[in-house]
């Protein structure tokens, strides 16, 4: 049975989820094109539903190919879309990276992607971040959401470890910072981490740069490699 | 004299600019917006023009807001255009970064960013790469582009110091490669450095990560940050 009108009820669960007050609602969000849907498959995600184009010979509840443009959120060409169930987790160590104020989706998408890179255990998402199952932030991630275990926190004493603020300025420089049981938190690309979240923490680091001028996810990029390289110098 | 006429021959100039052939003949290049503008001052570029909307109160030609918007390449909203000379260098140490194959204009400045946060001398652009001056990589660079020297390569031999291939998988890991002199070559994000690259290289390094997935700004921007790093171990 090929969908053959966009008053399927699937796709418009598909539509609706474009937006995050639908997907926290639901609880539900969409992975687009076939890398992603791979990634999921990859990582053991089964699809709440899945779309493929009609003749793609891809898995899924086959549609007309102009149907599935209709929804796609990239445009023309997309050939498969699965929904799938949010995964929420409590925030996991031994390393794990929290984000407060992080807004821009493709930040906290990269920020997942590296997270998996250096074997991070979980990314746990404060205040004002930017939903990690929004298109964006999936697209960004590079199918990393499906990998890497997401949390939401409200504070900083519900992170685990020793809790490392990722700062501009002050603190000691990011090679002296311990490893073993460590959140490293990082903040958005101008304003940083709020001050009390700062002082929440049990120590400052800083990326030393000349230019004042990494964005999050970089800074985040190049804090996760520094914590997990080996060797590394302890409280040099 | 406010422009007020479409047909003016500094806003043909600006379109013309955004193509990469126009570019490549004329040496020149557009800036948008009042932060690349202060940017380029803040580096000591002298505009060949520089306009700006009536009434903005901002430096430069004025002209009326609607035709400002019809020439600018982010769509309505900017408020001034500048126009620069291309500036070429000879790649330089001591810590150098050379692009090969790296074609998305995007990474390309985020790569300029990064090499002016961790103070590296130049960035060499070999074959296959997105034009440094084009309108994506000069807004990625954040500005970074009027303040690292860039150049323009055909062959490893022309880069200076010792030459470091990032590579995904071989060579030494990355914290065990030399400070000094260096030059560090990076590939596209899937394709990586063509192997003749890495062989006329004099070492390979890689990022020990758990899973194969940063893109090639990241990937650089790692390397920097621990080409740069103090203290390093040396030959660890």
């Amino acid at each position: 049975m090929t969908i053959t009108s966009p008053h399927n009820e699937r796709l418009k669960e598909i539509r609706k989820l474009a937006r995050r007050r639908a997907r926290d609602a639901r609880g539900r969000f969409v992975a687009e094109g076939e890398d992603l849907v791979a990634a999921a498959a990859a990582a053991g995600w089964e699809p709440a539903q899945l779309i493929a184009a009609a003749g793609s010979g891809l898995a899924g509840e086959e549609i007309e190919p102009a149907l599935l443009d209709g929804v796609s959120g990239l445009g023309s060409g997309t050939r498969t879309i699965g929904v799938y169930e949010q995964r929420w987790h409590a925030p996991a160590g031994p390393l794990c990276v929290a984000l407060w104020g992080v807004g821009d989706p493709g930040n906290v998408g990269a920020i997942l992607r590296s997270a998996l890179a250096f074997g991070a255990a979980s990314v746990a998402l404060g205040p004002g971040c930017a939903d990690p199952y929004g298109p964006k932030a999936v697209r960004a991630s590079m199918g990393a959401v499906f990998a890497v275990p997401v949390a939401r926190v409200a504070a900083v004493d519900e992170l685990p470890g020793e809790r490392v603020a990722l700062v501009a300025r002050g603190g000691e420089p990011l090679a002296g910072a311990p490893g073993g049981h460590v959140t490293l938190l990082v903040g958005a690309e101008r304003a940083g981490l709020p001050p009390a979240v700062v002082a929440a923490c049990d120590r400052a680091t800083h990326i030393p740069i000349a230019a004042d001028s990494l964005n999050a996810a970089m800074a985040a990029t190049v804090a996760l490699y520094e914590l997990t390289r080996a060797p590394r110098m302890a409280g040099a």
